[in-house]
């Protein structure tokens, strides 16, 4: 059995983070850290089913732990993070504090002084069909943000191929968990429901750089331009990217990239011809769903890249992670 | 031209106001006030078309007006009513300040000494459909709850005509708008969609005590149970009520008495035998529509009756007491 | 491994299957079924990644199952029922053709002459917490409604206990998933979406039958008012039931009461007081999750009982009754 | 009094015109007609208190019109169009059998021949922005398309100033009234909701023939790849317009450009700096509200446009070009 402690089990990612646990043969929760609800239980925090009792983050028991999750903001999980690996278990960060490998690119975006920086070359950005022999090896995963799963995946095969040379426009939408669970005005129910937001649209989100970093390192040209916008559902994102190609590619040979990338990929589906990637067909599981359309008489193509956001954008990525890490089958838990 | 102020005009009921407003030929904004936006405009402070100015609430020109609508918090509405009247004007409060006749049992429900006990004998409760001449006559005018606006009309014909002697269940759901504009976790998004959920049911939601009032002008004898369902929907109230009959009642009866309560009323529309009132029969709308469902071999009958909160639970049914007050047609502005 | 068959794959209760089936350790798909997509694989009829192929329902090999689910509509269900045990293989039937024990009562209420009347003496109502025994014994296995399961669950104490003699309100809610795929006026999403919709209310809607024939089992008295509303909402059910008790009970009985009735029940939670159950709570799970709120000053009860239709209240209580009848422990697959 | 006639008031954009109207002081509705509901009254087809009798389409009393709407199928629009000018009345067409100047590419884009191709030099594509001069002088009006109408004024002022010489991407997102009254598959309550889907992607979708038409006359070599999505939502538009600008462009200029091409429109509101055109802005009204986003670094402007697809999308710029062609004050009916 992997013996698990959670960080910030009430947030949403830490709440599905339960719910796959209470499904994963291999795993015993051995702490789960609260802010607001210690001395509580998991389903006073949330309505659900799991009476988890919730400590002070600080008083997490690490010694009974093989790994922590951090389902943390990002500085806190800089902090908690260290502590974690000097008690000698791993790691598996779902903030943004160890995706960046570069403590400079953090402050930029992230408007921190990085609190763990001698950890940075240490850290492995954790999306396996990218990085699985390393995940295999390390004790520090940084999970990577929800919008950057679709991009990437979506367009990874393209940019090894380097099949374009030009700025890339990605217009994203993505469901309300993703903005956490904290009362704002951005998350009222009357200013979320029959409406549709785009919000930091250009190049500003943050989640801009982890995408322009993992995709500069299969070619170095790649350019982007991202749109997020805010949808009315719960969970969910759909990438929508315009690609405009290098001459010599249509349809078939685009399927045949794409099919051989990701032919060994348990969580990535190719949608057929004339299928579209919705949000229904990857929510609540662990898929990336990618549909191909080739748009012949301007060379384009559009990618269409469909998450839960909740789940392989980030929990379910995160026990991903832990299964390649500690040597079991990858899908465990997750199917 | 009645000359109108706006106390409050950035919660949900007084952009309500300004939506009609923009389109009732009598009227005339003369100042909307704000907490939170003083300097700014509507359009700044809600993604509408209105460049309102919005003015501090201590800055409005009291002198410039003849009617002022309250759309403040209680409490907060019986000092700025005060003011209001002293200056001349007539007051139109969508708060619960001046609906309870009694100051006690605003103290017991509300947990307030009233700010204006002096004022509550001139207050007339605005139903027209029950108080109309009383209305028309005031200056001080307490515009009835969201619920209750549902409740009485709903169950006003079977009380006046004794048609039952036992406590009433009354099952309601609201739309979130009814909820407020505060960013609160009741009404986070992700709290709210794919969810349904009771709250305060029984006999414990501020809302009872005027329901109970009014009801039991007709007959003294009308208790209720009460029970609110917070709804996945922006707007809206259904309620859904279930009386007991006395004997020699049935379907026909019950519809001839509903018929002539209300033939003459603009705004309740008794459905046809065989269809339901449902949020869509109102929304939008200054209706109250309702329908009747006789349940023969238990001697019970089922009253089925929808508002739009905003507006015949708020905005709407405070412009038709305007114009009732100020002597002009009373659909002015609110087909 | 139980080896199944699901006949009527690509409805919502089939897919449903196919989904808790994906993570039942003991469980083999043998063949699924469908009229419309006969040939075609259940990724192709709906957005998900089960490639099982779909076959004609007469073409299905039952020489290779243990036990058929069937999600197929009322009337046909019997003739493949029957065909099934003949076969000598068990039958899980989600449709309506075996609740009722009595073939005049389903003519009544189904409008159809039973086309298997000579098995209805051995088909057992599968509501574990009520008939486990008998479950465990069967081969004709009637899975209960939706609103059913809510309903009787939240009852079945009082009337075990003679708490109430008198007629009980009960007020459900429905998500739309209730309703089957087809597509009608009824669902289409512009007339459901911010809307709700009472329909069949009063003494009419078919789950009646069901209900009251299990209610009189505890208590020949049992009466209901059932008035369903359809929420703008993919799943989940509220019921919010209002009893007028006989003397001496309040709150703290009554939370005796139904904590010593389902103590020892995986499915069924007893929320704390002071909470309210919810769709939230039992939604994506096999719970049925149950509040009671004692309403003091006029001796009434009210309980509030939500489930997941498709899952409590369809297939995941098909999977916990398949998992009684053979013998495998209750929860497997349901966590 | 303009007297006006519905063809197919019980779709939704013909109960929007009954909306509309009941606020209009200068219009008599003197008849409305229906395929399904002849005989019977608007409010027994739809959820709404309009008690205007339904007539068959050949029962139109045509000498009592001044002009006929026509919210009809395409194909049936032309025939009834060419009836209605016959007999003297002036035709508003909510159709696409006008839009397209040529009867060759209606057959490609429609797969009909043109049922009256004679016609089409006469017909004025009612864009009041673009064509207001002609379309006072008109008695044939094509009121344009719900997606074309927040394309081509999201982009008219970019192609105007030849800002570009490039293919443009327009992400589009409509909510579920745009598809029809139609029950199928597609407009599912359960297929919609939760989930955001793009279809017909690329070059392929019928309004790009409109909107490339429209753009050509400012603009030779506009182009475009127009990609549609269905949303969770009842009403509104949103265009996301991804443009690759000629050099000497910067935000202020794009502004000005802007600010100057709309200035006097009443119907179009270009936001300030830092605003984001979002869904509440337009919907329940006739405006189209565009927001204007630079990104300096790849020298491309985002432009964002939204609108009610049923009121400046269909039914509002219906009775704005009303307005226009009978002389009155544009905006009456309308705020």
């Amino acid at each position: 059995m992997i013996r698990v402690g959670i960080y910030g089990a009430t947030g949403y990612t830490g709440i599905e983070l339960a719910k796959i646990f209470a499904r994963h043969p291999e795993v015993e929760i051995k702490f789960a850290t609260s802010d607001s609800y210690v001395g509580k239980k998991l389903s006073e925090a949330f309505p659900c089913h799991f009476d988890i009792p919730l400590v002070a983050h600080d008083a997490a028991p690490l010694d009974r732990i093989d790994v922590a999750f951090l389902a943390l903001p990002h500085g806190a999980s800089a902090d908690y993070g260290k502590r974690v690996l000097d008690a000698g278990a791993s790691v598996i960060d779902l903030s943004a504090d160890f995706r960046l490998h570069d403590a400079a690119a953090y402050k930029k975006w992230y408007g921190l002084d990085h609190h763990a920086p001698e950890l940075l070359p240490q850290a492995v950005y954790g999306l396996p069909e990218l990085h699985r022999d390393q995940i295999k090896k390390t004790k520090l995963l940084a999970n990577p943000g929800c919008y950057p799963t679709s991009v990437i995946l979506g367009l990874a095969p393209i940019w090894r191929a380097n099949a374009t040379n030009d700025t890339i426009i990605v217009d994203s939408k993505s469901g309300v968990s993703g903005a956490g669970r904290k009362a704002t005005d951005i998350v009222h129910f009357v200013q979320v429901n029959e409406n549709l937001s785009p919000y930091n649209i250009g190049r500003v989100h943050r989640h801009l750089s982890e995408m322009e970093q993992e995709l500069k390192l299969v070619n170095p040209k790649a350019s982007l331009i991202f749109s997020p916008h805010l949808l009315p559902v719960t969970r969910g994102i759909l990438s929508t990217m315009y690609v405009r190609l290098t001459d010599g590619w249509d349809e078939n040979r685009l399927r045949q990239l794409y099919a051989e990338t990701y032919c060994n990929e348990p969580f990535v589906r190719i949608l057929p011809s004339g299928q579209f990637a919705t949000l229904t067909h990857s929510n609540y599981t662990n898929y990336c769903t990618i549909s191909i359309h080739h748009v012949a008489d301007v060379n384009q193509v559009i990618i269409c890249a469909s998450i839960d956001n909740l789940i392989k954008g980030a929990s379910g990525q995160a026990v991903q992670n832990m299964n390649l890490m500690f040597g079991i089958s990858e899908t465990t838990g997750l199917l």
